[in-house]
């Protein structure tokens, strides 16, 4: 049967299980990349297990979301890093050499791999054919450990692409037709795979845009095939080497089929609050604009930083804006400045930072309260920005720059010029040294990590008791996501080594209460609706409330990375049968589970007695047995660590 | 009589008093100087003061200091300060302009100009033969308004400069060869100028750095002649025509003489602690380092960057090293772009900032505990660089660069390799409208001030009581600094708009329960060593105390700024007449000084009557009739309101 590029991969890595839509199967895990707001958890996971030394082709961690260094934690946390790679095999890509995903794309990626990355846009790496996809920092720690990745066998979502897009419009656009068809859980459960003749006109770089925030649909991942714009990706890096042809077979058939023509797209932007809610950008033309933010992993091409300094040479920024642009890497940070690219970004009034994420994981750039701040990033939520009431929006660096010279939301289009013709290097800047290799393995364990004050040790989990009697400490709703049950930005993040200390910030955003609560409460459980732990893949929001008691969590559904990090530290959880029930259960309210074990083996479902109440509710589970074992003994980090060492 | 350049800039800007040392004197100012940290609450105090429109020649407010945005308060506060300077007809340099000093010298200085600004180093502006004096907030709000600066007539300490420093060495070696020969308080109470044949080697800019840090010898200022050197500088900006030679006539004397031989000197570094603590490099060379900044007011000159650039070339910076470099201004980040030199450090592995104080306002890039950091900086107090138990050192761009290359304390002199050879372009890079120009008053008059919720308003200032009987809520030793008095970084400096916010974090780095034992005891008193209130101009550090209750505090001695500081918030210094009697007052005793406004104004001193202890000190103070009566008023802003309206 002809096979698209999906389906290859999976079925070249297949260790486990049946490539049926649902079912839980195992792949061998090539790649690995980590970086440091995951990173520190995972390198205190290795520690735990007692792991030598990593057993995959390459591993990589770099350090790109907290360069803020507020702090001593801070730098505390790279020179752990940096310690823990000597120590464990890895690769160590210091602070100022960029963002993990574009980084990866040049440096490490290969077509035809696989990869589990602790960072929920890992996906990205799609874009070069890899089957590349985000995970808890537990689950990228058991790769490492030479474990398989077990995912739920994701339907494949076929979508051709036609037609060339139209002149001011740019990859991001075509990623943000696809959240406005869709919204942020259109993907659950499904692999995204681009095909058809539009391909031709979409370099890697721009593949990456649009498989980067499949992460915002809720996508498993996004794969395009390995053809001849990758060649010339890599060939641009001098790794032609490293390029292997992989194509969907002709006739190639999807579980499901979608159609965009790319001539057909206009300018898009994501209104402040989701990367979902996304309108034309003349629906809201005309609103001021005091800040533009021109970087991130949704846009971490030198094409889309040329573009704006395309736009804006010669012109003044707008008095009222600040233009902030993050590059992504070192190479592209050269690059601009080889090209004089940075030149006219600073003539014009932009500021320059250093290579890394900055603004979009909320370490620096905070916006004014209320007033619009445009941004190239992937997520907009509520807050993330280190701004209560924030008003940020997503769009095209097209749509950015038209913002930044006007102090307005803008179309690009209505711009007085003509659109920018961008002209990129043939070969792409290098640098010799900059990673530091992994030490020989006999020097490797000389080394002793490097643990300041500030890195804390794992949380110890106790098995899951066998019947299960809690109150429900809090109660929430639809898409909340892992930044409102554990903001990431500059207030937490400098606490992410310190999980009795992180507790502290768990839900506070949702409801400041909840960790005083918590800690009284000892054994408790959460309730939530529909799509459950969106967005940042970080285990954190699993981990600290486990440290606080959580156990059990009953909600309508879960984004897939969340449910995983769950399991992972043995918190069960149940899925309502009847959406219904949801608004039945009030906080402080005492939920029962009788003889769990068992009640958990059953085909038919859990019953949930609410206990103060008296009522009973229907409930299900997608765990596989591993799974089941796995809650059952209060998380992976038990279990394993005897497999491991 | 033949006058050096000192005498000659105060004479001819007099408006008060007679050029005796230590008798006040008024100036009037030309231009002034604002930053970000120290001008929200000046824009605050020209608003209390209802002030229309600033009545100096040039005043420009730049955003330098606080960059890092890690919440809504900080573009709150740039947005605040930008609307305060179209309302009060100020130029404004937004963030990424550049550090305040060096882009005021750039842009904005000229010879023979007065200059008041609220940041301590506003002394570097001497360079370019300007007379430049860092003050309190306030004092720099009057000068807005038109008032004179008043100042006492310091003594003018006459450096003479002969030969030529030796390959390796730069300017600031010369200055920590200052600080090493007289420490933190060698400069107190005089200006220092340089002169001699020495002076023809070193360019402006360089005499920017030596400048700069006559502030960490604790004198009023620094100044040197307007000679070709200045005219080359000026002409490389394209402002020729602000050019005005002013040189000290031949045979003129100072009031104290000193001689350095540039060509004797040896690479200096200063050692954690203090800006006074200098040793030779060789003498601690080896340590281990794992963090180098080079930037700040005190190295910021092009020449500076392009040397570490220069050495760093095709070598790669030690893996264990972070080396953070912060450009000075957007023109110089322009030229290091220009010039190959941006490149040359990206690639030996160097994190380029954008341009301002970053690190050095301990606004990021703090190190780790107890690991050494090398930094171009001015100062390097205990804590400042937000790290406790910070090891930082201070030195030379060439010392700065030899660590960052071998990874421990090194004398360049022993790199093997040739000094660097730097050659700058002619023409410095310039930006059309980098600088927001004042409004025309008519339309000035519309703006209305930009206030979120985070800038607060001026607390209440009382006059002072008849008797004073307050506890003494801390006693502290010599030479506390502002920094420790009222912090800067990343945890203060956020709210330093809002004075009752700010005031928890009063005294804290030294006893962190000040705050509550202040407020608990309302008016009380600080008793203190020598030197007190040394380093920033920063004048939270007397009105967030103020806030808390404090009217009295009895000293040893104290540094200018901060002396004037507590002035012109009705707070009383009085010094010890014996030193002694420091050590006989303990936390918690009483002191009472009965009738204090006719005890003032008494010949002989001030009594303080120790009631706790039943014992009397005598105690003097060095308050003009003109402050009397402001320290009586309850500071300078009741006072002045009228005046000004």
């Amino acid at each position: 049967m002809p096979e698209g590029v999906a389906r290859k991969l999976i079925a070249a890595h297949l260790v486990s299980g049946e490539m049926t839509p649902g079912t839980e199967i195992g792949i061998r895990v090539d790649q690995t990349l980590t970086q440091d707001a995951t990173g520190t958890m995972v390198m205190l996971e290795l520690e735990a297990l007692d792991l030598d030394r990593v057993r995959t082709d390459v591993s990589v961690q770099y350090v790109d979301h907290n360069l803020l260094q507020a702090d001593e934690r801070n730098m505390a946390d790279h020179l752990f890093l940096r310690s823990a790679c000597r120590r464990f095999g890895l690769w160590y890509s210091g602070a100022g050499n960029g963002v993990s995903h574009p980084t990866h794309m040049e440096r490490f990626g290969v077509p035809g791999a696989t990869m589990a990355g602790s960072d929920s846009h890992t996906c990205a790496a799609g874009s070069l054919g890899m089957l590349a996809v985000g995970t808890g920092g537990l689950e990228t720690a058991m790769a490492m450990a030479g474990e398989p990745l077990h995912i739920a066998m994701p339907e494949i979502w076929g979508v051709r692409l036609t037609g060339e897009l139209p002149p001011w419009l740019s990859a991001k656009d075509v990623i943000l037709e696809m959240l406005r068809r869709h919204g942020v859980r259109g993907g659950v459960n499904r692999v995204i795979e681009y095909h058809g003749p539009g391909l031709a006109s979409l370099t890697a770089m721009d593949r990456h845009v649009i498989a980067n925030m499949g992460a915002e649909l809720g996508a498993t991942t996004t794969v395009f095939p390995a053809d001849g714009r990758v060649r010339e990706f890599l060939r641009a890096q001098g790794r032609e080497d490293d390029f292997t042809e992989i194509v969907a077979d002709p006739g190639a058939g999807y579980d499901v089929t979608e159609e965009i023509d790319l001539a057909s797209l206009e300018p898009l932007i994501a209104r402040p609050g989701s990367p979902g809610d996304v309108v034309p950008v003349r629906e809201v033309a005309g609103e001021d604009v005091h800040q533009v933010v021109v970087g991130s992993s949704a846009n971490p091409g030198l094409r889309d930083f040329v573009a704006v300094a395309a736009i804006v040479r010669d012109r003044r920024v707008h008095p009222g804006v600040s233009l902030d642009v993050n590059p992504t890497s070192r190479q592209i940070l050269l690059d601009l400045t080889r090209m004089g690219a940075a030149a006219d970004l600073l003539r014009a009034g932009a500021r320059i930072h250093q290579a890394g994420c900055l603004g979009c994981i909320g370490m620096g750039q905070a916006p004014a309260i209320g007033r619009n701040s445009l941004r190239t990033f992937p997520r907009n939520f509520p807050g993330r920005s280190g701004t209560e009431d924030d008003r940020v929006w997503l769009c095209s660096p097209e749509t950015a720059a038209a913002a930044a010279l006007t102090g307005r939301i803008t179309d690009p289009r209505d711009l007085p010029m003509d659109p920018p013709v961008v002209r990129l290097p043939d070969v792409a800047a290098s640098v010799r040294d900059e990673f530091e290799a992994p030490l020989p393995p006999g020097r490797a364990r000389e080394v002793v990590l490097d643990k300041a004050p500030s890195i804390g040790t794992l949380p110890a989990l106790d098995p899951l008791p066998d019947d299960l009697e809690v109150p429900v400490v809090i109660t929430v709703g639809d898409d909340v996501s892992t930044d409102e049950i554990l903001q990431a930005g500059a207030r937490a993040l400098p606490f992410r080594s310190d999980i009795a200390r992180l507790a502290d910030f768990a839900f506070v955003r949702l409801d400041p209460g909840y960790p005083d609560r918590a800690r009284r409460a000892g054994a408790h459980a959460v309730v939530a609706g529909r799509n459950y732990g969106q967005g940042s893949s970080r285990e954190h929001a699993a981990i600290a409330p486990r440290h606080l008691g959580l156990r059990l969590v009953l909600a309508c559904g879960y984004a897939r990375i969340h449910w995983q990090n769950l399991v992972n530290f043995g918190i069960l959880p149940l899925e309502f049968a009847d959406e219904a029930d949801l608004g039945r259960i009030g906080q402080g309210d005492v939920l029962r589970i009788g003889n769990v074990r068992e009640a958990l083996r059953e085909g038919g479902g859990v019953e949930v007695r609410n206990v103060t109440r008296d009522e009973t509710y229907r409930a299900r589970h997608r765990l596989s047995e591993r799974q089941l074992e796995l809650v059952a003994a209060g998380g992976q980090i038990p279990l394993l660590r005897e497999r491991v060492r």
